[in-house]
């Protein structure tokens, strides 16, 4: 029987050239030539603004210059404090205050008073840690001050944790506040300590998140050691990049304009400091006990008290310069053959707090593999139809500035030509594959797994196989947010965004001395699997993405993802009202998943039939419903974030707040303004409606003679 | 930034050593071993129930024991027609009528008489078309009779082609209906024709949709050209298989049991011509022509009339004997090195109408070679943890009677036991790969094409990136109804079943004479590539269901696919008071896509941490799910078919009817039946809602110490 079969199976045509070009960049990359990209910007800590810094750009600029990249170093200037001074030390009761010269604490010079470390103990096994570029523990952007005050334990200092000391009576109020990283963004602990009136807030890297709890520590392991410190910025504004010129790049020599208001940059000074410290001063606290069952308690083989008693006192020094400096981003293209006017964007930054062995260069070096794997294709012949560019950003630590401002100063010829950007930020942490993208990417990045070797997989495993638990599932990726270079493309320009990353490893340096080569060889490995992956699934997702005869960038997906987003946010809401003022737009983002597949799916069909100018056509139109997402009114108090599809979470910075417009009226149970939100969205579903509608006559039109194929319902 | 991406990525875990098995399986397939299956198979006809049909299932079996299969030959006995003759004349007014004494016509003996041809004209460039075994063309289970009579056009007799006979005032009673293949099943041509009232049915293959309208024609290019005919059996019946044993085994010997009510076979002769002869009959037809706009004008160059007028008239002579005869499947298990009581089935029939290059060789071979790749690789020690069944069915055409009798005879070994059926029929005829299956084969399937080379696709190209449009969207599966081996176990059993195939060839030589080899190797390819494809897709799916840890049947799609299919039919409903009595099921979809989502997740993570005991009664509660949707009242006046998921159409055969109780409730337009069915699926959706429920339980308590992976919500 089965008479239809062949008739029914003649439509899938031949996905194109694209396939053989994928082939050709993946077999470019070359773990040993990964392991000396890392060598070559390892070799020396590299804070924005510095000359360790100057020295990195160059070496990037070189290294592109040498692929025969069109290659230019885009200057900016802006804040980006460095640190003069840290103390942290332990006051007990009948001990003199701390004095305010400033002089270096001496140890057990006055009684009672106990300096505590700021900066990681030397190690024989890795003397990298000593090198004199290296810097105390610091908080970039912490106010400059000298504090002698109680403390007050507050948790992870989220906004949920200041509520509930609210609750128990704890005032921070002129007090040192003792917080512990996790759960949020650092900025948002000291944003929050200061709106509770804290005097200072020392933060500290608890073991039951990346230490002793975890394994075991560097170097016998590769956990953080009792003296391991998180450096990081604390910047926390409405919008990231340099904090003066919001919306603005800022360009090098041009001052602020006059008038500008006054930024509120934080202004109580800020100090991380290692468990080994912290442990000491949770000894001494003789508060109440956390409660039971509140979380508060931590991995510190000590009692988690609230407050530490009448008898203790922190001394907190903090000296910081807030110093106009210069940095670079720098640019590489690999103009396109065809559509040079369509911009690939892959970037990750090259500015570290320290080595930045990990972070950033875990995706750094996959970054400059994959530059030379596009180049090396180029110089075989084998050019991408549209433009790749690789971007290296600097910055990023201290507010993803050079990205933001970058994007920024060219915003209408990213609005016009940008059709994805690829983020690579610490990308190359472990064997498993993971990745967060915009809905329209899903397609494309589920189709670049399946083109890549698993790192120390079994043999002929791929990335798919993992991910997809050995075909029993659809690989899932997570919602974008902000969080990194990807944000002014995700949440400003309304571009195709991803973050592509892996982990599995045991262990964490994050942000510390330790972030060197040597731990990321003993931690993550020496032979660079992870990275060669990543930066093979960086080649099959930015090639697909620049060789396709038409951008692959899945219709579908918009619909798809927003009923699941509004579904969730539907039973977040519970309140009828909220739930009935929710509805309309569900139905809507049904029919839009329904008319995006069926777009989809004729585009497939249609693409040997098309003409080179329908295509260019498609192109716009399906750049198009990612832009749809954009409304120039911005958010609510956050006009910078014009994506009504995704942002930061306001409130911990970390997560992404997906549908934000209406997730804000909806958490603030307001129906009123959950109306006025679902009115907004109507508009971005609008547009999206046209863009597909406008592409599916199009398609129809291009490809009249040959119809939708027929479904398989055989015999 | 990106502080969490290390932590966050934990959570993959290998897929386990399914992949090296696959990569040792797929390492097997040869096509040049393939061509050697075809000649072996396609050597001479092979009729059900014929000596070539013997000598076919001895050389299949002699086959199987060489590759060291356990092998079984079940034979069966049941009513295998054999045509004795066959008459199409045309008789102009004035000619004396066609005598009933059955002697062969003799070409212009009698005045006014033109006999027709009912036999494939003999070609110089293929001699094996020749071959004393073929026979003229036949539909088997015909009535035997003789008639002359004045013709009746009915387009492709379809229900609706005859609903519109009648509302244009035209007569079916007495007269000989002239039909053309295509749009439903033949057995219903007949059905419709018999019920019309009809004396005879004369059905011709319509250059439009095989013939001179697609291409050049056999043996100038692969089409049919004015003598090919379509053979093929007539029986539609409530049930597929044996006619006499309905739900029961046709054991040898065995006669019916007595008082077993009469069976509705055909009555009136029916027999099939090419569109040369019933062009003869189309250019003296002189009734009123086909209404414009009404699809019943074809491809012959002349004129459609619905009536051939008073002058002419059609005489048709069929003699078929109804005799019981036997035939056999072949079946060829590789015992679990595991789990050997859990079954991976892959099937194709045998039986063919003539040489059958194409139907079913094309789906044969890669059966065979599927075989020697699970063989070959078990001799070097690489055994599935699973029993892989190869089963060559025989008598399918006759009405799919191999493959039902086997599985009402092991109905409870199967229920038990059948982790999923694999279906090839004819699968090898292009490049373009297809598939059909139950909801929860997708994600498998989806996963096996990712493993295999696009056949005569570019470097690197796999199935995936072409059934992907190049990574563009998710690729889709078609519905899976009847029409081939899989029927009992899809439509019976509740056993998830795909059937996977191919085409993209210029041409057809559906059911004739001409279907041999070398019209296979100048029409689909001498290279033998789609084979090769197709054998690697069996391989990689038949691989991943038998070796991996947990069988891969997703759990999500049950619910994903049920909230398109009542979508569907929402739309189809129109009335509110059907679409209000459908509603609640939607919503219970839904949430049987999310929870099944949430078990694929956690059991893909768990699965390194799982017991072997976990694992067995988790493959159990996998495979209740497909069990879930049987119902033993079966459908309304089809008992025989008891899944409430997929059934063959009633009304054409070929299609798939999906949701088929409601479906068939929504189609009759009747509130109380729909509302009645929608209490039976809220039945299958509570068993379903059990068992992903039970499954979840045990997932988490298998794996309690690890959650599930935090969503990727970078920086």
């Amino acid at each position: 029987m089965l008479p239809l079969l062949a008739l029914l199976m003649l439509a899938a045509p031949p996905s194109g050239g694209v396939d053989a070009y994928l082939r050709a960049l993946n077999s470019v990359p070359d773990a040993q030539r990964i392991a000396q990209w890392h060598e070559l910007l390892g070799s020396e800590p590299h804070i924005a603004g510095t000359e360790g810094d100057a020295r990195q750009i160059e070496r990037l600029r070189a290294a592109f210059v040498a692929m025969g990249l069109q290659v230019s170093v885009q200057e900016f200037e802006c804040i980006l404090p460095q640190p003069q001074d840290a103390v942290v030390e332990i006051v007990m009761r009948g001990a003199p205050a701390a004095g305010t010269a400033g002089a270096p604490s001496e140890p057990g010079a006055r009684r009672g008073v106990i300096p505590l470390s700021t900066r990681e103990r030397n190690l024989a096994e890795d003397p990298s840690a000593q090198h004199p570029g290296l810097t105390a523990g610091w908080n970039a952007f912490s106010g400059s001050g000298d504090v002698t005050a109680p403390v007050v334990y507050a948790n992870h200092g989220t906004k949920q944790d200041f509520q509930k000391l609210k609750e128990w009576g704890i005032d921070c109020r002129g007090k040192v506040v003792l917080a512990r990283y996790g759960g949020n963004f650092r900025g948002y602990k000291a944003k929050f300590a200061e709106d509770a009136g804290a005097a200072a807030l020392v933060i500290f890297t608890d073991p039951a998140d990346a230490g002793t709890k975890k394994g075991k520590t560097w170097p016998e392991g590769g956990w953080a050691n009792d003296t391991c410190i998180q450096r990081g910025s604390i910047l926390a504004l409405e919008w990231p990049g340099d904090p003066e010129t919001p919306g603005e790049p800022a360009e090098p020599g041009a001052a602020p304009a006059a008038g500008t208001p006054a930024i509120a940059l934080p202004k109580i000074p800020v100090q991380p400091i290692g468990y080994g410290a912290a442990a000491q001063i949770l000894a001494r606290m003789t508060g109440k006990p956390v409660p039971e069952g509140s979380g508060f308690a931590g991995g510190i083989p000590a009692e988690y008290r609230l407050e530490g008693g009448p008898d203790l006192q922190l001394h907190v020094k903090v000296v910081q310069d807030r110093a106009r400096r210069r940095s670079a981003n720098v640019i590489a293209a690999l103009p396109g053959a065809v559509h040079p006017d369509q911009w690939v964007i892959v970037g990750c930054h090259h500015d570290a707090w320290c080595f930045g062995a990990a972070d950033p260069l875990a995706g750094t070096i996959a970054l400059m593999e994959s530059a030379r794997s596009f180049t090396e294709a180029a110089a075989r012949g084998e050019r991408p139809d549209r433009t790749v560019v690789f971007a290296a950003w600097g910055a990023e630590e201290y507010g993803i500035i050079g990205s933001v401002e970058w994007a920024e100063g060219h915003r209408e010829r990213l609005l016009k030509s940008g059709v994805a950007y690829i983020n690579l930020d610490m990308a190359a942490m472990g064997p498993n594959f993971g990745a967060a993208c915009s809905p329209s990417l899903g397609e494309a990045i589920r189709s670049a797994t399946v083109r890549v070797p698993q790192a120390r997989g079994t043999p002929g495993e791929m990335v798919y196989d993992r991910i997809s638990g050995g075909g029993r599932k659809d690989p899932q990726f997570g919602d974008l947010g902000g969080g990194s270079d990807h944000i002014a493309f995700n949440c400003h320009l309304g571009i195709a965004s991803a973050s592509l990353g892996s982990g599995g490893s045991e262990g964490n340096s994050y942000h510390s001395n330790y972030d060197t080569i040597a731990w990321y060889r003993s931690t993550v490995g020496a032979d660079y699997a992870p990275a060669l992956m990543i930066t093979r699934m960086t080649n099959a997702l930015a090639g697909l993405l620049a060789d396709s005869p038409v951008v692959p960038l899945s219709a579908a997906r918009h619909g798809r993802e927003a009923q699941r987003m509004l579904q969730a946010l539907r039973d977040r809401a519970k309140a009828p009202d909220l739930v009935a003022a929710i509805e309309p737009l569900q139905a809507r983002a049904a029919a839009l998943a329904q008319s995006g597949a069926q777009l989809d799916a004729a585009l497939a069909s249609a693409l040997p039939s098309l003409r080179p100018s329908d295509r260019e056509r498609l192109d716009q139109l399906l750049l198009s419903l990612d832009r749809a997402w954009l409304d120039s009114r911005g958010l609510e108090g956050r006009p910078w974030f014009r994506s009504m599809l995704a942002a930061s979470d306001r409130d911990s910075g970390y997560a992404a707040t997906m549908l934000p417009l209406l997730s804000e009226a909806v958490d603030a149970g307001d129906v009123a303004r959950v109306q006025a939100a679902v009115a907004r969205y109507g508009e971005v579903f609008g547009r999206l409606e046209k863009g597909i509608g406008d592409a599916q006559s199009l398609v129809q039109s291009a490809s009249a003679p040959s119809g939708p194929p027929a479904p398989l319902g055989t015999r």
